[in-house]
């Protein structure tokens, strides 16, 4: 037992220090390596494959709602990038700029990808003519790039991966739905398959995308009471089909702007997971993403039958879950602490005396209950276990936010919450960008969103007392 | 009928000029659109969705095989890049270079990787020490950059979407294997799912990847006569491990070098599908890898019954390929050519003639052969039309080959052949660098590869006459 003991003293307590903590468990779960390259990770096979489950979740609700797969340049030439006044205002600043191909300059700069609406409104140009063309749902995934000083894995990295949705549409109603549609995507995701409650809303104008009439967003909540935006998409209006000269004929053979969209969510979703549902033993995964759903661990594994009927109970749960057999010399205490550091969400314990009783003994990785299952009921009972660890996350996440959320009524209320209780604030705004910067300023909250879901605190904005009609979630951010 | 011929006469005949015809069809079968980036490509949908085929059936094989997803940082540092002295020369003169993070010059240029050797050499060095981390069979799915002067969809663009494995291995005769393995894979696959017979064998020093020990590729030819590297599978020896100081313990506490591979196909393969296949109405595609695999064309659709029969083999079909209807108001004659353009390998056609007798008839791609098919054995018949589309396809690719394959004695016979008809030349090598570069020079082709499969044409050099033990194909290429 020393070797577990030893496992998992190595983790820092959330308590002692939380940033410490996350940066343990994404190292010690085998989630990523640091490089060479300033800022920039490698994603290893346990995070790699995290985010190859959100990926292939996400593309197939994707594609059922019509939408298909494209990939732009990774690269935009300087004069593209500038043709969108406020997106070039809102990225230039923290781009990577390619300026020599082999030992020749170029003629023009190039930068690595920040986003890609640049990309997406030439290539629309050149296929949009007629209405008979329109709408076009294209996605891709792909990696991006930003200069960031302060980078973090998974929360802020100069490379990440992510998908962009790039739609354009005739007529701005259906660009609307289009962007409420995503939005709910995103939010069905977060809550049903990562167990992540999210407040859906929209950004204040300060808060927007660079070149976006509205951004809408989903906010959740961390363990540390920091609020985390999970995924966003973006109503463009016709803004940059005017900049960059798209334009179809009508019915009536009218030349017409249309109107776009941009969705997107990123490897950042790994670093909620982590924070969202993780403990002092380390990741915990909801099930609908775990690389490994259920792993077996041989108890007495020299004892006579033991293995066979781990490989029995692996062959038969293979059709049904992701399972795997730890089979390793290690000893069964040091597997525990292992895969639960990997958050595996169902521990599966087969010995002798199980045998003996035709059983094994299941433990969930959410809150440790240990519950004791006969072997012929295997294949009804695991699917079920998943879907009690999945609600148990959702319902923990849930309280743990329910308690971490607080009301404000005037600045020294929010102030006091703001130094003293961590989590999000709901506050009345009277609309006004100037309090928005006051209370960045000497709160240091930011606005998350304006949620779709309103109540009512009190009549007047938070900071400066006048009349207010929205009520808006702040907080400290990622 | 107007529409229909216009549309086939929009394409240039293979005959009349090959290139032309290929970059007729890359833009009319919509699988790519060009950008103002010069040298790359936007991946149009149906051009993406090939590739998303591509690689659901590589990925698959290579995990079954063992290997894992990860992702590296697509920037090397320059002094990365320098470590390995061949790699380094190999790959500098045609690297894209960052210089710029946002307004600052960066301390150590970047380059945009053009392969990940160096990347993986140092993720190797931070995550291998002992006998027990051996082997890593490592994989990614990326894009990467290659600065080239001449261009061309799919075949050569400074942008191309690869996966690239990387392994790392204890011995020698373990790294062997996996390398040939991996090119077994790559055969199989060209074979089996893209239906493109191919050479395997292993490329002279002169062709070797920069840094490798033994390159392995395999070679289909093209329509025109002209070869296309399809794959390569890479051997390391120790070469890297020793340039990034990578050593593990052994068994007996013995510090060791490791031994690596790397193997990788890319976008070009779609290029490959396009010149081994297509015809001068357009793309033919392998059903294992085509979008669409049945095309249903609804004749005489205003007649009652007929939009509701093609919908119920519609649904009928779904479950067992790749199925969509055509419902637009364009003519049956004008659908016809589009997705013969598109290269479906099955148009279904279903009209009241066919209702009244409880039929549809079916309309290969391959050959335009027309079967009548009860529509109650559709089930059956599909899955088996669509082997013998595939079987077909396999059969015209390889008498094709056998037709262009010619044997030369001595250089005036070589380069005979190489002036007067396209297609790959076996002849007899001495081994002498000279010698093949003399060939290149004077005749015009290059050393395809050293085949697995020898025969025995002649016991002398066909350059130099000096005694030859080795058969190599020769060939133009892409």
């Amino acid at each position: 037992m020393a070797k577990e003991k030893k496992f998992v003293e190595e983790i820092t307590p959330m308590e002692v220090d939380f940033a410490k903590w996350y940066t343990d468990v994404v190292k010690k779960a085998e989630l990523i390596e640091y490089t060479g390259v300033k800022g920039c990770v490698a994603l290893r096979p346990y995070g790699y494959a995290i985010w190859e489950n959100i990926q292939k979740i996400l593309d197939e609700k994707f594609k059922e709602l019509g939408h298909e797969n494209v990939c732009m340049p990774m690269f935009i030439p300087e004069s593209l990038l500038n043709k969108e006044k406020e997106h070039v205002e809102g990225f230039a600043p923290e781009v990577a700029w390619v300026t020599y191909g082999g030992s020749e300059k170029l003629e023009e700069r190039l930068c690595v990808r920040p986003t890609s609406e640049t990309l997406f409104c030439e290539h629309y140009k050149s296929i949009v003519h007629s209405y008979r063309d329109l709408p076009k749902l294209y996605n891709q995934w792909v990696s991006v790039v930003r200069w960031e000083k302060t980078t973090r894995p998974f929360l802020r990295t100069r490379e990440f991966w992510w998908q962009e949705g790039h739609t354009i549409h005739a007529t701005e109603e259906e660009a609307r739905q289009e962007t409420l549609q995503m939005l709910d995507v995103y939010a069905n995701f977060c809550e049903q398959q990562l167990a992540m409650p999210v407040i859906k809303g929209v950004k204040t104008e300060k808060e927007r995308f660079a070149g976006a009439e509205d951004t809408y967003t989903v906010e959740a909540l961390m363990h540390d009471g920091k609020a985390l935006q999970s995924a966003t998409s973006h109503y463009f209006g016709d803004g940059f089909a005017r900049a960059f000269d798209i334009q179809y004929t009508d019915k009536n053979n009218t030349l017409q702007y249309p109107f776009q969209t941009s969705w997107g969510c990123s490897t950042r979703l790994v670093g909620a997971i982590i924070m969202a549902h993780g403990d002092d033993r380390g990741l915990v995964l909801p099930p609908a993403v775990a690389p490994i759903q259920v792993i077996i661990v041989p108890v007495a594994a020299h004892k006579p039958g033991v293995l066979e009927a781990a490989a029995a109970v692996e062959a038969r749960l293979k059709p049904i879950c992701r399972v795997k057999t730890d089979t390793s010399d290690n000893t069964p205490g040091w597997k525990f602490a292992q895969y639960e550091m990997k958050g595996v969400p169902l521990r599966l314990e087969i010995g002798p005396r199980d045998l003996a009783e035709n059983q094994c003994v299941l433990v969930r990785r959410d809150n440790g209950e240990k519950i004791t299952v006969s072997l012929d009921e295997l294949e009804a009972k695991i699917p079920e276990l998943l879907e009690t660890v999945r609600q148990g996350l959702y319902d923990a996440a849930y309280a743990r936010r329910a308690k971490m959320t607080f009301s404000a009524k005037n600045f020294d209320e929010l102030k006091d919450i703001a130094d003293n209780k961590p989590g999000f604030i709901k506050a009345m705004w009277c609309g006004d960008r100037a309090c928005e910067e006051k209370l960045k300023e000497e709160a240091g909250v930011t606005s998350r969103c304006i949620p779709f879901e309103q109540e009512h605190i009190g009549d007047t904005c938070v900071c400066c007392g006048k009349p207010a009609t929205k009520m808006l979630y702040w907080g400290k951010a990622y």
